[in-house]
């Protein structure tokens, strides 16, 4: 960056931590890696924005915070002492800073579509040699991009580095649940981190949560269940992501048609025909995606122009709650929709609960691997958070499945 | 809206205000149209997202709070029984809800380059047949959509109206003020607002200030001051802003040529060949300047190509601080830019205080016109702010001019 | 109030609403009483301050903050045209500005050993002749002290004024949980005030909240739970209960054997001889008690003497947490105290979750009258909250008990 | 303290600064001495609970809060590498914590009616062998004490300590300024804490700021500006402190004519008539002299009695603000009074700006040694902040005197 931020400390002002801190080099360098400068131009929350106006916050500034928060746990180990290599602090914030790094625009709508997963996106960017990611990785040490795509893909013998940055207790959720909540001004998402970070210990190979700390606990699983319902899985957010996937489908499915759009980037097109390469893929952002919409609102196919028109002027799909699955009014509702001239394949769509990317707590049950655990000083022995918690144990054993049914306004009535 | 956002009052989630209460269906309808949902894509402060990593609020969300607080303002009117006319209020709401209706992307740098005002947009979005916020006022009562014109150009004849929407203590100040200050995370915007709102009064054809709250208005002023210098006036947004405009200026310039790049929309090459129609107009987004960048990173011209990868990249213009405007040294970077390659119409520029749109307090002196009065209810009088506050004075004379010379860090040792 | 406010709309300044504004000139009387002058010396939480050093806020803000709340609740009623007679929002507002009128210093401790309850003291503060506060009402119109103590006994035949003032969604909690948040510095007290009140509405004789509301209610009463655990029955701030308890029976009991301490305030002196009338015991106060300890510090009776300088200086009782009731164990820690030297009448205690006042949720099972009800505009009915909420049901069943035995420090490895 | 807060890391709940982290047994230790006990029981800000209800908060969380922010300055300088001896912060952190351990109730109030100032207390506590504090720190190293006693009286030779806990950017300012804030909900008084800490550098014996931060060094002067204005000066803040004079002098000269009233706290007898020694001093909090002011409604002493009544009842004095000082107008005043039965001794009073004992900023002209210095890295040398900043200078400069005359509103007709 040619223009230093100032002749102090390296910092950035962020509205969830105060200030960011930057002390190490290395981790400025990552910082201004075309590949990181990206995520400014990627909404953390997707199609959220059209629910929330507050919601338009980047994974740019999230990644941020995940350093953040890794360099203060980082912190409160040392000043407690525990048993913990600094060499490994690195490895941790770097992973942290980069775990996201290979999010697209709208990411998990356009997973849904074109079946890539940001996950192997990241492993690309931190051990492809052309990017700058990795030019940087390696040059603080030979080898240690390799390292921290480890880490990120969970497959890092140092479990604790990896639980970290991928765990149900790791400072990614601690992080977006704060500036996601700070963002949309939900109350719900807010939690004590502070608190939150001094009773979190490293015992043996795994982050445990010092079991005084319960309530504090419980309070942090408790935002993440709140966030879920009001705001991850909003109707009117939902509404947009339906009207998203119908997008890129139907461009899809014209270009095998032989009637594809014109696509105004070369990426986006390459993205679509499923041949996207690395260099590709990191042109995308979410101007890449809106700038198509908006130069869609004049196709030739109808379906496709209506659609993008919707989605920007925000005339999105109307939707009935659905709890249970009744196969019959679901036909009803495809051919209520067909009949009136709106193709059921991109104007119709059922919307679970499960297809959204977050849950608010794993780890009852045959899932104990996913589980956050308790540390009890005293007896030196550990015990499953639902196990003690009642609030936990009721939310961990949550089956209730939301769903809904998405479907033009104008078939409103025939539906009902 | 096909969804509606819930049974019951209509409100949207705010960072700044809580919450944005919607009680006429007039303004639940204003806000529909797809001009105002495009400001939903349009970033309201343009390059400082740069800067500041949260600076990625909407023109949207700004336009919801001018709203808001004119909302608020007349609430406490009517509570405390000032002369006012109930008819006014939807005028003065919707003045205060559309009044940024014209501004497209990055339009203070875009109208530098291009020369339109984002005003003269705002009046022809009010005011043609074929817009859904045209239609939506004239629904409302014909001749509407002349009067929000009116108020929002100052012609109105109800000068309260007008002051409530521009004026040194207008709800637009208020709002962008403590938005800009909760997005960034730096706090000197803050300022008292309920107490601001308490203490107007309408009088005669003025709202003024009651004496009482004097230190109030101090802080506010001074907040102004301190976002002008910590936010608005950044080294760093700046250099975006300077970068966008060279990119601009390139791509006409060569347009002049005949070497256009290619438009990845079609309203960008109406902008920049000054054709552009309010059709157009209304098609231009942040989208679709970014899209454009993010193609000409593969332009043919190296000046162009070079300069978006800067702007994306964020390897913006180095600066010096430059207070004293001296010709031989400008010179010298000039001389020195063009020796080192890089073509000094797009890679050098002074950036000076005035350039930037935004001021603490005019008033003072001959300014009377624009300033900001105290009522004194007992003497029954009015007197100018900076006659009887020595901060505000001192902010109000302050003449001394802020002056940078940006250019590639490639040069800097050529420079000092 | 010889100093008036201000010239402007009279409000106080307040660090949980922001201002409380007070429009009509009964409640501006009222405030001004010298009855309720009082409760500015006297601690909202009694003993809290000893486990939180921000938990000095006084009774007197709560009271305000109160009729802020049943402000803004009206005014939603009002602004929504709900079913409500104007006539009653003074009825209510005083009666919620009052509803705690009545308390005195310490009052749970007190009441534990003197027997008395702070709501007849509420009530005689209302209905005696002598009083400033009755005074007031009766100016206002004659009847109206019995109306507002009729409220407040939850007597009166208007049941929706009642449930404002006292239910399990009265404005009393909604003040409290966020009020006692904010001086703690403990977050998890906070929810979404302005949603509460949104989805407020008044059906029949109830006032029920619209099911869209359902989340912004569970976090409601979430946080009534975490605040419980975190803050009202913190282990230190009960030990500081604990031993103010055994200060005023042992100087009760002094006094049976003619022993009595000097009284620095005749009032307590009443109090503790159960004497105490209306004047009198409006003359408590915390510094009252406070200076009382102080003086016994010296006193002739060395458990007194001791008891007082423990209080004072923080050196408080130990405890253990007692999940399940052992006599055994129970009668071998009275004995080690007293064969210490510890008279165990005054320095052990088993302190018990019940004995605290406050709850989180009923309503379920057979407690129904004190229910939370959903409210279904569209089919017109209701449904009790703990039915569709699983963490509501999870809260509502909680039946683990907690409990502690205190103990002086001194004995604790006789105890273990 | 016989109830150990947790098991982790000790930490203390805070409004301002979220936490308040205690790494060292010494200052574990000297927080839970009874003279430091002792500050929770003596309000922070005197008399201004009365006019800001919020402003209940005690000397104790302030005194924690200078430690917080003595311990966040040193974590700062060893980030930053700066010089400094490791040696010195407990040096520094105890002086922080104790600087004002010497308070008294009503402190400002007291020492102009009886003439001992708090600082001489503070070295007494901190000296005199029979204190828990003396012991403690001299338990840490024979001598400690007396050093903790020279960095308080600014007597120390390490200058940079010195200036840590007593200077115009000391640690003292940045809690209060923040504390008082945060208590009564103004918001004028908030700044950029975390900001001004990276700021601050130790050059040579000072602790400078370097120019990179001079706008919130400005902020933070303006935010003293504002408190002292909004609060510090409130006039019926001001106007409780003038009767609780009258109280005391009353009280006093009474003693002197041998009516002395009864004292219900045999410490407060002796502060009166000037005989008391440390041990009384040490019993003195708000409760002895709310309880005394509460017995003394029903003295014998007519004045006395109606001044108490109206300190607790809250009917104090009214005003007139008072620019010129007209001499005339004031013996109206006085006789006004005298006629109509108050007399003028304790019923009237002149209340001055500089009477008060907060100042915004001292350093301009010849107060150079009390300026706060801005340091330019580049070129090593020193400005004083007015010399650079306008608004500073302003504020320095401002000479305006407030004088209030207050009188009994009986009288109010006859005086204007």
């Amino acid at each position: 960056m040619p223009v230093p931020m100032s002749e102090e400390e390296k910092v950035f002002k962020d509205p969830v931590h105060g200030y960011i801190y930057v002390h190490q080099p290395l981790i400025w360098d990552l910082i201004n890696t075309r590949e990181m400068q990206r995520l400014r131009r990627i909404r953390q929350l997707g199609t959220t924005y059209v629910a929330y106006p507050g919601g338009d916050h980047s994974r740019f500034s999230h990644s941020l915070g995940v350093y953040e928060v890794i360099r203060q746990i980082l912190a409160a180990f040392d000043r407690n002492a525990y048993p913990w290599d600094e060499d490994d602090n690195l490895l941790a914030m770097a992973a942290g800073l980069l775990h996201d790094v290979g999010h697209g625009p709208f990411s998990h709508a356009v997973e849904k579509v074109v079946g890539l997963r940001h996950e192997r996106w990241s492993e690309a960017i931190i051990l492809d040699a052309a990017t700058e990611v990795h030019q940087v990785l390696e040059h603080h040490r030979p080898g240690f991009a390799q390292a921290v795509a480890d880490v990120i893909a969970k497959r890092h013998p140092h479990r604790l580095v990896v639980s970290l940055v991928s765990g149900q207790l790791d400072a990614d959720r601690l992080d977006y649940l704060m500036r996601d909540s700070v963002a949309t001004g939900v109350d719900y998402g807010k939690f004590d981190l502070a608190r939150i970070i001094r009773i979190m210990e490293p015992v043996d190979d795994r982050i445990v949560v010092r079991q005084s700390g319960l309530r504090t606990l419980e309070a942090y699983l408790l935002a993440r269940y709140f966030m879920y319902w009001q705001v991850y899985f909003h109707p009117v957010s939902r509404s947009a992501e339906v009207v998203l996937r119908s997008i890129l489908q139907r461009a899809r499915d014209l270009a095998g048609l032989g009637e594809e759009p014109p696509f105004p980037h070369p990426a986006l097109a390459s993205l679509l025909r499923e041949t996207v390469g690395l260099a590709d893929y990191l042109r995308l952002d979410d101007a890449v995606f809106l700038n198509a919409f908006n130069v869609w609102q004049d196709a030739a196919d109808p379906v496709l122009r209506d659609l993008c028109r919707r989605f920007l002027d925000r005339r999105l799909l109307d939707y009935r709650e659905y709890p249970e699955f009744r196969p019959m009014w679901w036909q009803r509702v495809l051919r209520a929709a067909d009949a009136s001239g709106f193709d059921s394949r991109y104007y119709c769509a059922i919307d679970e609960t499960g297809t959204v990317y977050y849950d608010y707590y794993l780890g009852g049950g045959n899932r104990q691997g996913e589980a956050i655990w308790l540390w009890d000083r005293n007896t030196r022995s550990l015990v499953e958070t639902s196990e003690v918690s009642s609030p936990v144990r009721t939310i961990a054993a949550e089956t209730r499945v939301a769903r809904r049914v998405y479907f033009p306004r104008e078939i409103g009535e025939q539906v009902d």
